[in-house]
């Protein structure tokens, strides 16, 4: 029988609530006679001998006094968290979320007390993977959450776009300790960004020309509610996605948060114009709206990190691990660094060797 | 200097009139200094050493008698054509409209008098290549217009999903005397059921599962009014695509013609809709509306066919040419029968050889 | 205390579904605290005194051989009927749905078996209402359960546009036995219509031109399959509508039932695209989709139409009730009949009147 | 003979370019036999005796040094102007762009030197109306400009939302001087506020209950660079708009400026989605794209607020006139302050007294 995942959490927002009340569901499917290979909006059934189910919280850390001290289930539900309560049965995981790093830590050293209770957290939760995934633009904590992994020995998953996977130096320490480490900023199970290359390509290789393209997002967490203060950062990280797939920037533009409408909680809305000119160069023209539930599209991708970790942990790799590169929007050796088939290689291996 | 193709046409509707205005929108272009290889809405400057301007009509057969007797650039201009009269100058072809081949000519034999009249037709005008590009549904029309290319001994183009390139007795009489044939039916440039099965494709690829989706097209020109007739079987072939391309079709729903609506005229409007199932079961969906111009979406892909079908006289290839695969939605041996290199492969024959 | 409406309903489609439920659903709402007069979904909380809930069925005919014989609760709810299944508990309505009018009674004149038959059973119901709802096209069948009603006393509603309400031979009848006949042919609560209508008048009050526009209508209930057959007489209907709000007809293309797509169920879709002319001949551009339940959409109609009937017979009302006109897409006299303050001064004279 | 409106523009931006080229293709359009009543896009062909081309420009100010100095419709051409170039023929107007007021002018007295230039330069050109249109947001600008006019005799249109038609000092004072004063803030032609009021309203009407709406609007002229520093004022203004049209404002979000996007250039784009509560709690949802020309839209209204105030002076009417008070959002007293009798009277007036 499958050991589950040890998990440790910083950060309990909607990607928490959406992850633990996924894996209920499914396990509820599951044990309803659910086909493991076939379960609507999952990836892989099966990753490196871990089914979706296969996780145990053992650890949470976030500085919300609203969270502290509180049973897992309950904080993962309370605002400003907003992903919808599904028909799961939610039962007292025995997590007590704990005080998480704050900004005090923030110029704190590598070795600072905070960050050893931090490992010593972890290892007394026996925890083998600590996900990171606090809302964007804390880089000081991205880093002292990492070192604390590093302490423990425990492997760690970077949600965000703040550089830990991709720092070069870390790395070498995670590699030295024989620690995995995977990031950095999680790609979308299926959002805007990936609609819009896939039809952008799609024209180019009609030979459409490009005209003009936007596109606008919108929705109603608090990652929207932060988005509007760095917007300018995520639109260029979003255009350059779109630059390496080919795109000509000067025709497209990216809005990555149109706007926060309270009113759409977690769900997330993107529109879509394309202009193309075709044939003797009359116009082509594709609208499109696509809505999706924002923290099932983040738990979707986080639910293959975790295992992929795991599972790295338990056949001994170490540092990044190639099968996690489709999955993250910055590798750290970029998208191109791995083949196909290394990465299927990737994953086989991490399947052979636990068998 | 190159050459240009000897095209013979049968019908002259709007494809007809999209691709003589385009031919003089891009000559018109490429004497301003475009591009050749970066022509707005064309896949390919050169196929076999020739460019999309390389084309000359050399005869036109139609059965509409407001065409017949009449200059082909006017007959292509008359309702109930209804492309737009696009910026482009139109000086006399010198080709003038002969009568087509009429339903009397139904249950003549290979070598009908109709036929063998049409074939010295073609010979006399020296035509290199015969577009046949009548509405759909004349099994007869295709075969006798096919006959009697065989017989003057003119590579032939089947637009239409009546079956000759398929049809192996008479592809192996084509073989026999040294004539190419390209068919049968063409495939959109840009259409719904394309941007309909990449959509579909990248849910699957990221897992995540379809619970329904719907097609609707609408248009305004003759396509679309004789569509209300025969939708069930153009359902039936939109839905096999879809299969083909491993889509669950009891999720799905087609309507090739959701309605003829006049005032659309030339323009193809699609409307999609697609609801998925992601990470624990919430809903994923994306609207698409799809507008093109119908007959520029035809043209786009017949001037690459009608090139193949030139450069393969002009090499000395005979029957089907491989390059012509991705171009035509029912190729004679299906879409699996040549991999992508072997279709490089033939376009690099077309041009190799006539250098 | 109010005494419930004694309601018999020729037909268990969809509508009686939703008109059910939402009884239910109504009924539970007020009881855990709602306002009445705020009830979400319903136009006006008291008709003559009656409540959206004060609806008892008293009997159900139909010739499906799979709801005849059935508790009214199970019926509705058996396929093709394809309603959702809301959250309320169904408890038997003591109701057994009984053989309705066949075809072979389609020649029996007035007083046939089968009529004297079913008036009998309404008398021993106690019914003070019958709606009539069968699939649209049935016209011997709207006259024969009319006559029905008449003999028994029983006030009519005629939900479909079958001429019965408009019919004066049988308008006189019912006023000289002194019962209420309201009808024809429901108008829909919130439908592509009225939006259409109310979008198109807006442009034409702001001056601006309208250039051309169309409507499609989707969906997957029995109705929308029944509708492929009648397109044209329905888009008529639907054109005369538009006609009538001063729009120009030329310019306007309406496709009832575009498409049957099953698994849409009970929803209804509707594309609506409108261009207009603006300013110095600049064009303005609507997109617009509407997606409703169906039968919600009829069933949020019928509670106000069996109300103004059963108030009407209660204060000794007969023939057609003006309340009703806005609630119609056909009234006898047509929409200008009667003045909004005729039709308030009707609903003020069913509410006077019971106090 | 009408003798057209001797009309001076202060700032000239998208909108003097639209109303400029709309003037010429409406005079080219009746000069070919166009119905004066029945232009596309105009909502009065004749008021107060003048048709929408019986306007002459005599005077044009501007800070911009690139239109300064320039014949006027060059200026009006020159970017960061973007509306379209119409196919009209732009013949010199004879009018010069003169240096409009400056920043150094923002703490000048009502009769400063620069004041004093300008009314002699609006007397000197013989204007009968001053229109501003200035980027929005200068109220010291807005006054000068009026002061100017006041001190000119010449009557003063506002098309921003700056604070001048609703001042009653300086309404009293243009009064007493016997001159027009038109103000304030354009109602657009056909916007997206009016379009959602619009759908919102029908709901209402119909008894759906609006469980959430959001409004989006982006394009690519000035206005829209300007708005993503202003977009909290502008959305507090129309969420007002939709306060007074009966809309509970906690359902509703308005996102005035969602985004910047340059190659819209004077387009303008709303986003609309309303999800409603029908019967039963079943849902009602629409989705609405509208797009328009961004300054036709201005220009449909400015067309005939030019020509209220210019009847308005040459029948000797003074102060605000109701004729305006449909094409304002904001008139001196609000829009309950005449009803839609007065306003038509007001019209006859303008009409009557100029035979």
């Amino acid at each position: 029988m499958t050991v589950p995942v040890k998990l440790a959490v910083a950060g309990v927002g909607n990607n928490i609530s959406a992850l633990a009340q996924g894996i209920l569901h499914y396990a509820d499917a599951v044990a309803g006679g659910a086909d493991i290979d076939a379960l609507p909006g999952v990836r892989r059934g099966s990753i490196g001998g871990l089914a979706v189910y296969d996780v145990q919280f053992v650890a949470a850390y976030d500085i919300d006094p609203g969270k502290i001290g509180t049973e897992l289930y309950d904080a993962m539900l309370r605002p400003p968290n907003n992903y919808p309560r599904l028909d799961v049965r939610l039962e007292p995981t025995g997590v007590t979320v704990e005080q998480g790093l704050t900004d005090s830590d923030e110029h704190a050293g590598p070795l600072s007390d905070q960050i050893v209770r931090l490992a010593e957290s972890l290892r007394a939760a026996g925890a083998e993977v600590l996900l990171y995934s606090l809302p964007t633009g804390l880089q000081w904590a991205a880093t002292a959450y990492a070192e604390a992994a590093l302490a423990a020995g425990v492997a760690f998953v970077n949600c965000t776009p703040e550089s830990v996977g991709r720092d070069e130096e870390l790395s070498t320490r995670f590699i030295a300790a024989g620690v995995p480490l995977i990031g950095d900023d999680l790609a979308s199970h299926l959002g805007t960004s990936i609609v819009h290359r896939s039809l952008l390509g799609l024209l180019a290789e009609r030979g459409i020309s490009l005209h003009s393209s936007y596109q606008l997002n919108l929705g109603g967490n608090q990652d929207f509610r932060n988005l509007r203060d760095r917007g300018a950062s995520k639109r260029d990280s979003k255009l350059n996605a779109l630059a390496k797939a080919g795109v000509q920037l000067d025709r497209v533009d990216v809005i990555p948060s149109a706007g926060f409408v309270a009113h759409l909680e977690d769900h997330k809305v993107g529109y879509l114009n394309i202009e193309g000119v075709g044939w003797a160069g009359t116009p082509v023209e594709i609208d499109l709206k696509l809505k999706v539930q924002d923290s099932s599209n983040a738990a979707g991708v986080i639910i293959d990190l975790i295992r992929i970790a795991a599972a790295a942990v338990r056949v001994g790799e170490k540092g990044f691990v190639p099968a996690a590169v489709p999955l993250l929007k910055s590798p750290p050796k970029g998208h191109g660094a791995y083949t196909e088939l290394e990465v299927e290689a990737s994953y086989d291996s991490l399947a052979a060797r636990i068998a």
